[in-house]
């Protein structure tokens, strides 16, 4: 049984100021989501992922079932579960693409030590390992430059869509990754020692990009502060390609007041940056769209994850290395 | 015997732009600094200033006495009454000069409803209130130009040669305050619902200003903020003159931002800011050199003082409107 391993990520330097065509920094983070999956000959789907909810989660329809809208089972679960089974779902079909095989059915087991819905990635995460999974166990083997464009089109079909390349390309090629517009490519970049922490909330990502939008369209001030973080993304480059980690921090600390001006931090992404900074971080941000969710630090100690383990803003901490591979096969 | 009273002040956008061009905008607030001065024929000073400490302090000293250096009493006191002091003497060296009587004693009484050494413009008005009655108890009345003129070199006599005359100029004429340079001028403003709050602490206004400077000088896009601030800033004064209280709230939640991003706010500014937004409060924001002081927000309601009173890194709130009058005489 083929099993596939894709990282989640979380953004150096440049979420929001992206949409507005300056570049970003997304990084690919040593936390992965596992898929393995087997063909199934008689057409049906049987998803088995415990990791999409604390109750383990099983889904089964066939290619005729209405099954993602009106499976008693499924509709009771949360909102993340049934996002991430539409993605799975879209990337079992692109598997069948590319397998020319319109009808095969799978079985698809689903793990993560990445938390799902927490604006680390899961979404593409989950797209990549389960459609590299799937093709492989109809032998065919995609290489990663299919894979990422084949995922980031599951992505815009789960998204309805909307989607970033950069989310795709970075699960299926690992590393730090450049993106401006619709074009992507790895960084050379030293070891990075991140430290993530989440407040168990995830931020409304359409309501947020349209509320930077509204004051970029009010005020040319926050377009300039759009610019600037524009500006601070270059410069955090020349740290990576100079390996200098503590310019790095000093620019994410930056970079999370220029969010903060836009209005998408908040009360609980404020203290955990805070409890971060007070540990000794060499710098922290909000990663993703913001409102909630996660940040991320940047700390070669342990102090930041023990300080974030006891802030009551933390639902969950974690270390996570930068993850030089994307997707991985077993 | 002559008292004279003077106003705190908040600053509604501008802080530390103001130090590289920009303009900003401060505004009187209703929370007032008096002093009652009566002339003594003895040539000595007799300060008695409930206001500088919780214990009160009672001050006494003569022309050619070393006294505000070695007198065990005052330098047992906490440094901002040491300060405080300081402001007094030169005042009244200032009185004496304009009196035409270099021999002339006082007997000095400070009075305040406005925190002192909180970051909230104090210092002027102790100078401008002090100043004013030390004159009156000499029969000269000073208008208010002069009076504003002399206070700022008193200021920056006591602060060894730095000084804003925003400062001065806002405590002795009242209201909002547009200042850019040297250049001040007062504001047409509709009634403004401040809301302070302080955490207790003070931050380092030199060490801040330096930070400010070391980042600009890093980092083109922090200088570009810098400038964001003074457009900002120039959009402040037109809600200013139309009166538009909820814009100006706006405006301030981003002036928040561009300065939390140039590294002067601190945990408990941060906190105190959500506070008052999650109260309802109009805009919040750091006010003065930050990394510890106070907040201020808009609210027409008594919501945000309730919750910031309940609010752990809060050490006192207060509501006060613009103080449309600076100096007042008794």
């Amino acid at each position: 049984m083929p099993t596939s391993s894709a990282p989640g990520k979380v953004y150096l330097f440049g979420e929001h100021a992206v949409v507005y065509g300056e570049p970003a920094v997304p990084c690919a983070i040593e936390r992965r989501v596992r898929a393995t999956v087997e063909r199934r000959d008689d057409g049906r789907v049987v998803l088995d992922a415990p990791a999409l909810s604390f109750d383990g989660v099983t889904v089964e329809y066939g290619a005729g079932d209405p099954a993602l809208s009106t499976e008693p089972a499924l509709t009771a679960e949360p909102a993340r579960v049934r996002r991430a089974v539409r993605y799975v779902d879209a990337a079992l079909a692109s598997a069948r693409e590319v397998a020319g095989d319109e009808t095969v059915g799978f079985d698809v087991s689903i793990d993560s030590d990445l938390p799902i819905g927490a604006g680390l990635g899961s979404s593409a995460a989950v797209t990549v390992a389960s459609l590299d999974a799937a093709a492989r166990a109809c032998d065919v083997e995609l290489d990663r430059a299919t894979l990422a464009d084949r995922a980031y089109q599951v992505e815009r079909e789960a998204q309805d869509g909307q989607a970033s390349r950069a989310d795709t390309f970075c699960a299926a090629t690992g590393g730090a990754v450049r993106v401006e517009g619709d074009d992507c490519r790895s960084l050379a970049a030293p070891s990075l020692p991140f430290v993530v922490a989440s407040d168990g909330g995830a931020g409304d990502t359409g309501a947020l990009v349209a509320g930077v939008r509204r004051l970029a369209e009010a005020y040319p001030f926050a377009a300039d502060t759009i610019g600037a973080i524009g500006d601070l993304v270059r410069r955090g480059e020349d740290a990576l390609a100079a390996g200098d980690v503590e310019e790095l921090g000093r620019l994410m600390d930056v970079n999370h007041g220029l969010l903060s001006a836009l209005g998408v931090s908040s009360r609980s992404l404020d203290e955990l940056v805070w409890t971060a900074r007070d540990a000794g971080a060499l710098g922290a941000k909000l990663t993703g769209a913001g409102g909630g969710g996660c940040i991320v630090a940047l700390d070669p100690t342990d102090a930041t994850e023990r300080a974030l383990a006891l802030a009551p803003a933390c639902e969950t901490t974690f270390r996570a290395e930068l993850a030089d591979e994307g997707l991985e096969r077993e």
